[in-house]
Parts: C-alpha cells; structure tokens; sequence
C-alpha cells in the first residue's frame, strides 16, 4: 500500500520514527508530510494567513518526507494537493504521546489529520498511546500495521478511525473494543502565575472527566483495551434538527 | 441575560462590538473575552504550550472586556473557569466575517468557540456573515439579538446552534432554514511561491464546492437564506459503529 503519515509531535518525534519502520518492514510504501514541530492541541486548525514552507528531511540516508511549518490537517492537504506524486491509499496519523479520547477528539492534531484525510475521501488512521511517559511505542507500531491492513480490507463506509493504545506490556492488554467518543467535559484548571514584569498569566492544564460514562473510548481505555471509535465530520446534530421552528425575525 | 461574547477575528473587530451594541441596548448584561488578534481558521485549537496573557480592554471609557492572547476555544474556557464573576447563561461568537458553513465548520475558531460553551453545557451561537467586503453589520447584529431570544425560549436538547447569514440588505433575505452541514470537500488551492532566498513556501487558499449538495447551509445560504445548523461535539460515527469487528492483532 501507499501510505502517507502524520503526526502533532513533529516528524521528529519517536511515534512517527516506530511507524515507519513498522510499516516499511512490511512493504509498504511510506511517506512522512508532518510538522516541522509539535503541534499539540491545535485540533483541526489550518495555516492560511501565513506562507506555509516545506523542507526535506532525510534519515540515515534516506528521503524520509517533508516538514512542514504549519498543523497537521496542513500536512494532509498540502502532501495530496501537491507533494505526492500519486494518491495515498491511507494515511496514518501518529503515534501520539498522550491518549486522544472524549472531547480531547475536538483538540487534538492527530485527530483532525485523520478527519482531513477522510474528508478528502481517503481512509485515515489516528493512533495513540494512553501515557506521557514509558511509552510502549513498539507494541503500538506493531498493532498499527495489523490495524492497518484489516481497516484497508473491511468494506465499511467509514472513512476515519480513532485508535488508543493503552500503556501496557502485550500481555496485559484485555482486547480491542469498539466503542462512541465520550462527551463529558474534562476538569479544567488554569494555573495563574505572576511575570517578573508583575503580568498576570495562566497555564492551562486539564485532565481526565472525574465521572467516566460506561462504554465509551475511556472507559474501555482504562479497563486496558485498544479502543477503535469511528469518525465524523458532519457535525450536524440531526437529532434536534427535525425539532427545530426558526424564529421570527422582527 | 448574562452573554459572554467571543469571536476569531479578535476583540477590535466591527463584528463583535456591532453584536455587543445590539445586546446591551436590549438591556442584556454583555461581557467580551475575545483573541486579542486574529484567530482564523484555528478551530478548536487549544493553548497548552504557551502561557495565555490576558489584558482588560475599555472602550469609551466603559469596560468592554477582556483580550486573550489565546485562542477562541481558550477565551470560553478561560472565561468560565477564571474571569466571569458568574456563568453565562448564553455563550455568542461572532459576527464573523465570512460564512462558515459545510466542512469549513471544522476549521472554525467562530464555530469552535460556540463549541466549547456547548461542552461546558452552556448554550450557544456562533454566527457569520456571508462575505468579506459590503459587511452588513448591522443587519447581523440586528438578527443575533432576535435569534438569541428566541433560543434561550426554545425548550431544544441542542447546545450549539451556527448561523450564517447572507450579505444582502434585510428586504432581499428569502427568510430562515435549518439545515444541516454540507459535508462536500472545498476546491483546495495551493499557491507555490519563492521567497527572495530562492526558498519555495505556499499560500493556503479555497473556496466553496464545486458540486453544492441540495438542502445544506451552503445550498440554502446561497438561495439568500439565513441557516441554523444545530452542532454536536460527538464526532462518533454511530452509522458504523455497529458494523465493525474488530481485528484481530497476531
């Protein structure tokens, strides 16, 4: 297969490194379009009042792909629009440092790149692990390939995945569950702090929903599975839009 | 009412103040925490890297509000978490300049700001206008205060509603549609240029479909309609979830 990658950590970060040699060992041919830097939480953000650059980067020798100075959903249009020489027959987006599950979905990169690619009519992989620290890249690299080659397979009109590896040994992951995104608000906290110029500034920081909903990308998450939830960008909420009487505008 | 105000062409734009002129003559208690500059296309970009400043603005004396070095996401989070004395009971985005209708919904700070209220489980408008010369402000604002009324009253389960409405002069709009988001990628434009140092950059440009899908915003608000698209932040693909079988990883 023809595969193009991505990522929010910046192409060059070790998630998208253990991607690659995954998925070369397996044949495929790999080609990386990411950003030049991290782009963490910058969600389905684009560059378009600035000049988005390009440089190619090599890797013991190789073409290894582009950097570009702009998000990761630049990435994806700027690799289909105009650095590829042929269309990919997937893109994989990641592997993240740090779990994108519940409304995180909304603000992460990794995401977004994948919606992007759906959105341009291509299948798309964002693929994660559940921890900022002891990642178990390997292991995720490893169950990227296999879900890659079975997404490419199955005939579901889905066009977009989100995948989240828990951080743990192989043989202590309970299975795969297919799971909804979690809605519950995560808790917020800004952390407010002084400049020695006597400015006042705030961190933003936020973790986990304290009530975790049953059955969604968290919760099976935290019971140790992988956890796959199909992807959108229709955002309609079409369970309210039949209700709907529009006003009167006086 | 208790409104809180954003946008993402920042706090000094016409659109806001216009909106915030219209709300408080309706005796409404207004209060702005916008992006201290221009914050197009960032969507649901979120500042976790950097710390967020935050400096009182005045406006003829009289406090307007407050800029956010941050993105329109960061000044609703920001706003409820730390700098509002009380919640809101309506979050209002805008008046952007351009619509913001099918898959451009994705990429917008307008949109997203309305997004993030709705997460925090308060209700909310985003809304824009269909152009980016001949503005007719007024009219916008006009409808915004009507529109806000009327879905404060409504007994709805949605959170978030987009409206976008055509720049035309009030007697020539055809009258109000809900309707749901095109989905229909844009025509995406790369233009490649060299910069004085021989290096090659881009510039990022698009525009709207060729192939308009019937009965969507971008149908109805081309037909001289203002469109009410009700928004949810589920990106779950529920028309799939049921098909899959996971893989099996070897």
């Amino acid at each position: 297969m023809d595969i193009l990658l991505t990522n929010d950590d910046g192409i060059h970060s070790i998630g998208i490194c253990a991607l690659y040699e995954s998925l070369k060992t397996e044949g495929h041919r790999v080609t990386v379009v990411a950003p030049s830097g991290e782009r963490s939480a910058v969600g389905h953000a684009l560059t378009i009042s600035d000049p988005i650059k390009v440089k190619k980067i090599f890797r013991e020798g190789r073409e290894f792909g582009w950097a570009v100075n702009g998000t990761p959903a630049d990435c994806i249009k700027l690799a289909v629009n105009v650095l590829l020489d042929r269309r990919p027959d997937l893109v994989i987006s990641g592997i993240n440092r740090g779990a994108n599950v519940g409304i995180n979905v909304l603000y992460s990169g990794t995401v977004s790149a994948a919606t992007e690619a759906a959105i341009l009519g291509i299948k798309a992989i964002a693929i994660s692990i559940d921890s900022f620290s002891d990642l178990n890249y390997c292991y995720a690299a490893f169950v990227a390939k296999d879900i890659a080659k079975w997404f490419c397979k199955t005939d579901i009109k889905c066009r977009a995945i989100n995948v989240n590896i828990p951080s743990l040994p192989a043989h202590k992951i309970s299975g795969i569950k297919v799971t909804r995104q979690s809605t519950n608000s995560f808790n917020e906290k800004f952390e407010k702090r002084v400049d020695p110029r006597g400015n006042i500034y705030f961190w933003q920081c936020a973790s986990f929903p304290k009530e975790i909903e049953k059955d969604t990308d968290i919760y099976w998450l935290k019971k140790g599975f992988i956890t796959i939830t199909p992807i959108k960008f229709d955002l309609t909420d079409y369970s309210c839009i039949t209700k709907f009487f529009p006003p009167k505008i006086n």
